[in-house]
């Protein structure tokens, strides 16, 4: 340690990425935001600091323990914990200027200071998409988002996720069915199954709604099978509950337009299970996981809600999205090996080395090769050669170009491949 | 106003954008970025919030009255007022995992919490470039990082931007020869020029360093001329000053790099009157005006430093750099018109219209034609005709593909131009 030098550090929970890993998180991020745009998904910013008027509006005490909330001057400032709040303001805010059915997608970096844990940051990229309707919104669009973070994840050529897939009409309209008077801690119950495991829950759910509904309940949320036996499955309950059935409609046509979309089969199960946030999705539910790494937790989620916005208007605004924690799912990515195999082109394709007293030389070759749409590096410190061949061999830059007053004069240029060691001389006028 | 709903809206200084001017700004970050990119430059990202100590660690009492600090739990933290400042940290502290000389850009939002003014925002982008040496680095960097932003502005079709060049050594050394003992106070005037006008400072001048040597100041000042000119009459100065010479010198590199790195006469002068912050550039300095806009203030400014991370580390780390504002640049080019004009292709080339029940057959188009690389979006909303035409109209969709029940059972699709409005009749194979 130096001497009256400030150590250089960053705080815990924070993540940083040297360049080589900071490419590769960029061009996940590009394909995956491509296809979004492809798709008619419109880009969205928002601002980090927001009133805390606005952005606590709807939520209980949990969320705001692990908020960053400060003052400065007599306003009070909350650092954006979420993008679904915000955006709900946009919406509200701009409403007159915006055409409905809205597509937009969202990146930024969020903030929850939660305990420090391995793979849980406190700042954290969310890559957010939505599709809001003024009043209604087709149940297609459902299985449009679904299909989004499928082709996103095909972009990137990510292997082996699920999406695990319900719809909260089912479960709910069937704990009320077989009456069930403790429905929302029965639902947090189930919500929290993968987490506490199988015989934790079966304890914990015969206590709160006794032994013969917790049966029932557990029979329902094991039915194993095809999406298709699942549904029959449902639907031979045979239960009299209009909500239900238009849960198991929603959940069918859904399982439809997956089909159409391109969604593989292997893609998606139905999973009961699968619950999410109690005061906010209403429809459609789904979490992503990566087979055989399932413990890493949900890398994308996302559902249906009746309406996005209600603390700030009487519009009724309807919307599906879903969300991708890109900082944890980079996180699990780095685990599992996948990002230390990320095939990644190097842009640039060539690096000009200059000996003795050539610059200007070569930057003429490096203007040329530009205007011809080549990516080219120059290196323009006055080093020993083993120095510029490693700064090349270090950026796995290809091909060096290196120039000498010999070259010069001849006008020629020695191309080195930094793979194969292979020299060439080609003449200048060739490049 | 609605009861009980909270009125929807951003803080003062913060910037927010409608989609389509979402799109515009997207579209300028990404085309300077990549020209970059093409160069060599890695990209960098680190966290917004740091510890106190270290952001605040080299700043006197102006910068800490701007900050956003707070407390959390037993730390104290503070939003990044700039991305220099994370930068320097983040060298010294991977500094044996980076390959030097080192070059990176960064965009990210920074905070400062100014006097509301129009134009001035207290979230903001910045867009970085910088290149940092270990113990050395060529005045060649000086022109690489100006002709860098040179083809961002380029990419972008930005017209009429000057660069005004300087080098702080030549200013520094004159006004040391000439026996001005203020010169500390001299460079923060000069430094004011613009903003306080010609006469004001005059009148200041002279109360600071006397008339005689006000006017020899002033003659150097005001050189008028080509840059060959104006580097001529500095040699015939004739004062016996190494560090003028090196000034001289300098200047003279930098101007000979960035013409055959084909940065052309009209893009920049010599202005002797730019400095920059006092205690960190210690050689070339740059602002950039818009010509006939020079009232909004410089876009884009940078300059050479000695050494980076003093605070952090006893390593020399010299490097030159340069800051676009992105988010005032983007007010000020909205001011004069240039968003407006601005030409950015949609993305979406096509929106398939489904006509009665034939959504199918409209997700089986759909899916054929993202195969051929077409960009496709679906309308999957169950409106009157009028109002999805009225969708492709807003969101400036040149192709919309109509198909009702009768297209399907004869196998063709129609295609609407929506510019044109001519309507043409394809067999669904021909897609």
């Amino acid at each position: 340690m130096k001497n009256n030098k400030i150590q250089p550090n960053i705080l815990p929970g924070f993540m940083e990425l040297l360049p080589k890993e900071q490419k590769i998180f960029n061009d996940m991020l590009r394909k995956i935001t491509r296809v979004y745009e492809e798709n008619g998904f419109k880009s969205m910013d928002t601002p980090v600091i927001e009133k805390t008027e606005i952005l606590l509006a709807k939520t209980a005490g949990e969320t705001e323990k692990q908020v960053y909330s400060f003052k400065k001057g007599s306003n009070n400032l909350t650092l954006r914990f979420d993008l679904t709040v915000p955006f709900a303001r946009f919406v509200v805010q701009y409403f007159n200027e915006l055409t409905f059915p809205f597509k937009r997608y969202q990146i930024g970096k969020v903030y929850r200071g939660e305990r420090n844990q391995r793979g849980r940051y406190r700042e954290f990229y969310q890559c957010d998409l939505d599709i809001i309707g003024n009043n209604k919104l087709s149940i297609n669009n459902d299985a449009l988002v679904i299909s989004m973070v499928s082709k996103g994840f095909k972009a990137i050529r990510l292997k082996n996720y699920k999406f695990q897939i319900s719809n909260r009409k089912i479960l709910s309209s069937i704990l009320e069915e077989i009456g069930v008077l403790e429905k929302n801690e029965a639902m947090i119950l189930i919500d929290k199954y993968d987490k506490i495991g199988e015989e934790e829950f079966n304890k914990e759910l015969e206590k709160l709604v006794g032994y013969e509904k917790s049966s029932i309940i557990n029979k329902i949320l094991n039915s194993k099978g095809s999406s298709d036996e699942i549904i029959t499955k449902l639907k031979q309950l045979n239960l009299k509950s209009e909500k239900l059935n238009v849960g198991i409609e929603e959940l069918e046509q859904v399982r439809k337009m997956l089909l159409i979309l391109g969604v593989e089969e292997n893609e998606y199960v139905i999973n009961l299970k699968i619950i999410r946030g109690l005061d906010y999705y209403t429809g459609t539910v789904f979490e992503t996981f990566l087979e055989g790494n399932e413990s890493y937790g949900s890398i994308c989620s996302g559902g249906r809600y009746d309406n996005l916005a209600r603390n700030y208007t009487d519009n009724i605004l309807p919307g599906v999205g879903t969300s991708i924690g890109l900082t944890r799912l980079f996180f699990v990515l780095k685990e599992i090996g996948f990002i230390n195999n990320y095939e990644i082109e190097n842009l640039v394709e060539y690096l000009i080395i200059s000996i003795g007293n050539t610059l200007e030389y070569c930057v003429g070759i490096y203007k040329q090769l530009q205007n011809n749409g080549k990516k080219v590096e120059l290196y323009l410190e006055d080093d020993k050669l083993k120095k510029k061949l490693n700064y090349a061999n270090k950026l796995e830059i290809q091909k060096v170009i290196l120039v000498g007053e010999e070259e010069v004069l001849k006008g020629k240029i020695k191309i080195k491949d930094m793979v194969s060691g292979n020299e060439s001389i080609v003449d200048y006028d060739q490049i």
